[in-house]
């Protein structure tokens, strides 16, 4: 059973969503479709990255993503798809798949990269203007019906990159920032929890607020409380228990935060 | 065909829900997915149970559904599974499903709690924070492909309850109040149809205003008045034909409603 | 395999979309479904009717497209489904399907309309509230099984109509209106593509802004300039570049707009 999945920041509201899951089924009728989120920032490609690296890999082996985040659509960059990981990637060639990329290369693969450049893949008219229905939708379809990576273009050497913001070590630990803020309010910083390696001994601050130590779980302090742990992407994140920390510290993306080590 | 549906309070932004869906095909590729809804309100269990008794039973016979309104995810409180009016359901113990299990049991049903406790139905890892992902969603996938309930836990002797505003009888009727507000502004009211058995003989005071009897439909009324009728869950709902009940009469959860008897 | 897309203003909230897919399933578990959009402008019958002419024609011959936008639910109008362009449409007789079937006579084509009036192929209890769960949902499913259309009603002679703004000659070019904002702020005006048939000899005047050309694709313009072009639908759109031109013109549906052509 081919496996296809969605994420763009199109939103739910106009219908581009629902059309190109009828291109696909014109394609690969048999092809189960997800919808990871159409909820990214409008045009925000590194989001768009975090939240693919984050979620594509509890999806099976096989399954072909399709991502749009897509700024440059109708200019010179490039449409691509890409195999990492046992997992298939379609969508533009401006670093929103640079993170997968990147960690399949540190595990020691070698993704392979092209760029989609064969029309008959395609649906038979272009628009300038939505190459999620037009190329990246029929491409993923045919993919998903076993057509090969490489009938589908011609190989990509250098996929575009992506650069994120990483922590700086200060003389009492780290000083990074919030890099994600999810649905209930809850912030997500850009440090690994390897900085924490005894979660007792460490401290953070965020604007005028100290957290004394990593807990494990939202229900270990009261309700309304102010907690960190380590979410479920291993990484640092800022909790109200029962709450939402966004709105209560006022904190959002970029928002600096200090990771202070006792040890 | 395996039918599984998912209802939490996750939303649509982060990616969750799609990311459940990749760990359900992982295990059951041929389930078909189906949302029930994402918004209910962050760790209102009220909420969700509410509308999981007035959706799940649409569904055919068999289907699983997965609820995840969970403030206690990650403290002791138990996952658990339960088969009730030829439906599967799988979420925390917290009186999310207690209002279908007390349902079942007045039709003369012995519904049947399993406590989720063996780790082989679980994925590997388990998180702190996403037991929908980790717990839920793994057991809703083997579930859906004929797993007998028994094998997945230790019975589960008295699962969590959970209370509800009940109406109050008055001299002169019922006081109660608004427990839903929907995407249109209607109001639903914990009155049930049968407190009104004669439709003409019946008056309802919400704020300061006096809805004269209950109508039928929404048309029967001219568009921007207020009317009252008996929804599609058998409970009396308020209002504005061809408006928004909510905003004109600033009413939401928890307003209170006086329903006068005249017979 | 059977494909049925939903298109309704539903909004996503309440669980309304999640008991139609339910209702569906239970008369043909092998469906695929897919949402359209669900965030129609409540009872908005001409947003809708836009809508489903711009997206049904990309999904597979023989999809049956179900769209709920109901003004009149549990009043006289009647429950119809044609079959037009080789699709299949379930819905209100209000108009919804108007320029659907209008294209299709242009194109040369008799659709076939036929009035819901079979009972056998309704849930067997009918709310006055809730016909996309009682009627419409599963007519759609017997449909998709291959019920024959004729079989599910009697034929439907005149199916309400729908007018819309139509651009209006002046001395210079054309006056028209905003018909659809997106969810990127993109704004639809009512002027198809033929109005412009020298892209270079063509200007736009909305608000006080004038735009000199139209311009094949986003990107040709600096990040935040005002940009006109031909979009997916072949309607002239007004956008910002890398921006918002709904949020940036404080303009909306029903906004002025005139072509001024320079032939």
């Amino acid at each position: 059973m081919a496996i296809i999945s969605l994420l763009t920041d199109f939103g739910l509201r106009d219908g581009y969503v629902g059309v190109m899951k009828g291109v696909i089924w014109k394609i690969n009728p048999e092809a189960q479709i997800a919808d990871i989120t159409h909820f990214i920032a409008p045009q925000d490609v590194r989001q768009g990255a975090l939240a693919l690296l984050r979620t594509t890999r509890y999806f099976p082996p096989g399954t072909v993503h399709v991502a749009v985040v897509d700024p440059g659509v109708g200019t010179a960059r490039a449409a691509m798809a890409a195999q990492a990981g046992g997992h298939f990637f379609v969508g533009p060639d401006n670093g929103l798949f640079w993170p997968i990329l990147a960690a399949a290369e540190k595990r020691g693969e070698k993704p392979r990269c092209f760029a989609l450049d064969r029309p008959e893949y395609w649906l038979p008219e272009i628009s300038c203007v939505f190459h999620g229905r037009d190329i990246f939708a029929p491409a993923a379809a045919h993919l998903s019906l076993g057509v090969p990576l490489e009938k589908m273009g011609s190989p990509l050497a250098n996929p575009i990159q992506l650069s994120f913001p990483e922590p700086v070590k200060t003389a009492k630990g780290w000083r990074g920032e919030v890099i994600e803020v999810d649905n209930f309010g809850n912030l997500t910083c850009n440090f690994p929890s390897e900085l924490a390696t005894d979660p007792k001994k460490v401290k953070l601050q965020i604007q005028n607020f100290i957290i004394e130590h990593l807990h494990n779980t939202y229900g270990e302090v009261e309700s309304g409380k102010l907690i960190a742990l380590i979410n479920d992407n291993n990484q640092i994140e800022i909790a109200v228990s029962g709450g939402n920390a966004s709105l209560t510290l006022d904190a959002g993306i970029g928002t600096p935060v200090a990771l202070i080590s006792l040890e």
